[in-house]
């Protein structure tokens, strides 16, 4: 039995990028990054060239998440047209009017991408750290990218027994336009529980292994393999959960440590959500049961989210095989 | 058998105050301190007025450990001198062109102290977060403060079977000009692990529950109650370690996973200790066992340390009865 007639046709990935210091704060990916910007053996396989990127440089130097605006919601059209109008010689704000990670986005489009164009750089794997208990979690964007789910498939059995996890963000109102986005293929990688400006050698070799098995699967593409139709069991991204608030927007009540590090684990309706600061158990109100990520990530407070529900399902990958 | 005749007279304890907030991004502190200035009565006790406060609400509103510099270490006699120059009119840097936390521990040596001088207030906690995995730690200055170590042991007993250790810091060279200095008898509270700009449940109740004994404390004291003459385990600051460093001061390798979360527990001459980004093992050089602590605590990479090592010790605490 071979899948071979039915393969998706996909162009070999011949160029692939490690973003590290998008947000600059997130240690496992600068230091790795770092690393391989000295020395790059570890990362390069046949048939492809790998570039190591701190992508915002000042963030790392000051080691926060970043300068002037989150960079990984910064790959907007909007921001990212301007590069287009300079390079035509059309009016556009001067570059040193514009936030510095609006700077950074518009440079990394350029190297990059540009974002949507044949031109772009196939795979981008951007590397963040979360203070969620999420594990390994691989980030996509797309359920349409046969490549990429079959990407996951083939690092989800490279790890196991260890686990990783895959959350798909396709929701209209909650995708951002990521650093990544520049890319084809674009990856993200969360490793957590990690405190911001903190570097654990465990969340440092988990990140480090992933990528192994991530790059291993672009040289044996390359090199011609055909990857079967599977299934790839995904977390797709429903809603986000704020904070209970006062009338003034302060926050009144903290995750209950009932969920708190319970990323991925169900919460059903009923189950215990937060806690007040007087002691008051607010509960999940919801029709049915999510998978509830990203709890209490630190960098989440500002965007008025304890946590993002997700619902489980399977995807199936297509058969592919290089063009 | 009472040791009523030896029993060291100290003065009630009237006055006391709880800050928060000295690093803006240690939220247990930030957020029971801001609940108790909009209602304190959990705070209250008979015979002393509790005040709580945001000791550095700039950092607070940035959500960052300081904006200017470290307060936690800005109430030297340096940084003070100036208010008692201001006060008599003698020429002195304008207020407003010093670092900000300058001028906010100027500010709470008016309110809280003098430090050192009779009106100074007679406690001070001072609400800290740690990303090392520490447990519920109480700081002290000094060895021969009797009425904190007697309050020491009260906490201690009151919270059995959970635990909370005692560091205390006399090093000529790493004791530092802290916020609580001011006080008479200074009380350091740092609880983790928590990264930084999170809430935990589990650690905002342990933080909260320690403020509570160390004020039944107090107002059992000030009743006249006598605390007879007992014997507390103190851990003293012997020395900090940096991370390995390459020759342009890179950090070139991380907290080794046998040491990582293993605060207070013992490191033996030969133990792992680091292990380098390529993967070997530094080992513990020193002559005999010590006790680590602030292992891998986010805010101390700036410091150039990656933990600190204290040996276990035995104070006798004098009786004590309030003149
Ligand atoms: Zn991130
Ligand atoms: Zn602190």
């Amino acid at each position: 039995m071979s899948s071979y007639g039915s393969s998706v046709r996909v162009a070999e990935a011949s160029r692939v990028a490690i973003f590290g210091g998008t947000h600059g704060n997130e240690m496992s990916g600068v230091t790795l990054v770092n690393l391989w910007v000295k020395n790059s053996a570890e990362i390069q396989r046949k048939r492809v060239e790998t570039k190591p990127f701190i992508t915002n440089p000042k963030a790392v130097e000051k080691c926060s998440r970043y300068v002037d605006t989150d960079l990984n919601r910064a790959f907007t059209p909007e921001n990212l047209r301007y590069t287009r109008h300079t390079a035509g010689n059309v009016s556009a704000p001067a570059g040193d009017e514009l936030p510095y990670e609006v700077q950074r986005a518009q440079e990394i489009n350029r190297i990059f991408g540009p974002k949507g164009s044949p031109e772009a750089y196939d795979v981008v794997f951007d590397l963040h750290n979360t203070t969620s208990n999420m594990g390994c979690t691989l980030i996509l964007e797309s359920s349409k990218d046969h490549f990429n789910l079959q990407m996951m498939n083939y690092i989800k059995k490279a790890i196991a027994p260890a686990s990783c996890l895959v959350l798909l963000n396709e929701h209209p109102l909650l995708k951002y336009s990521t650093s990544r986005s520049v890319a084809k293929h674009p990856v993200g990688l969360e490793v957590g529980p990690q405190p911001q400006g903190v570097l654990r050698s465990n969340i440092f070799e988990a990140m480090r292994v992933i990528l192994k098995h991530a790059l291993d699967f672009i040289e044996l593409f390359n090199e011609g393999m055909e990857f079967p139709t599977c299934t790839v069991e995904v977390f797709r991204v429903l809603d986000r959960i704020d904070y209970p608030r006062d009338a003034n927007g302060n926050i009144i009540a903290m995750v209950h440590p009932n969920l708190q590090d319970c990323d991925w684990e169900p919460l059903n309706p009923g189950d215990p959500m937060f806690q007040s600061f007087d002691g008051k158990t607010i509960r999940y109100q919801g029709l049915g049961t999510v998978f509830p990520t990203f709890i209490n990530e630190a960098a989440y407070y500002e965007k008025q989210q304890a946590f993002v529900t997700t619902r489980r399902e399977a995807l199936v990958a297509s058969a592919i095989r290089k063009v």
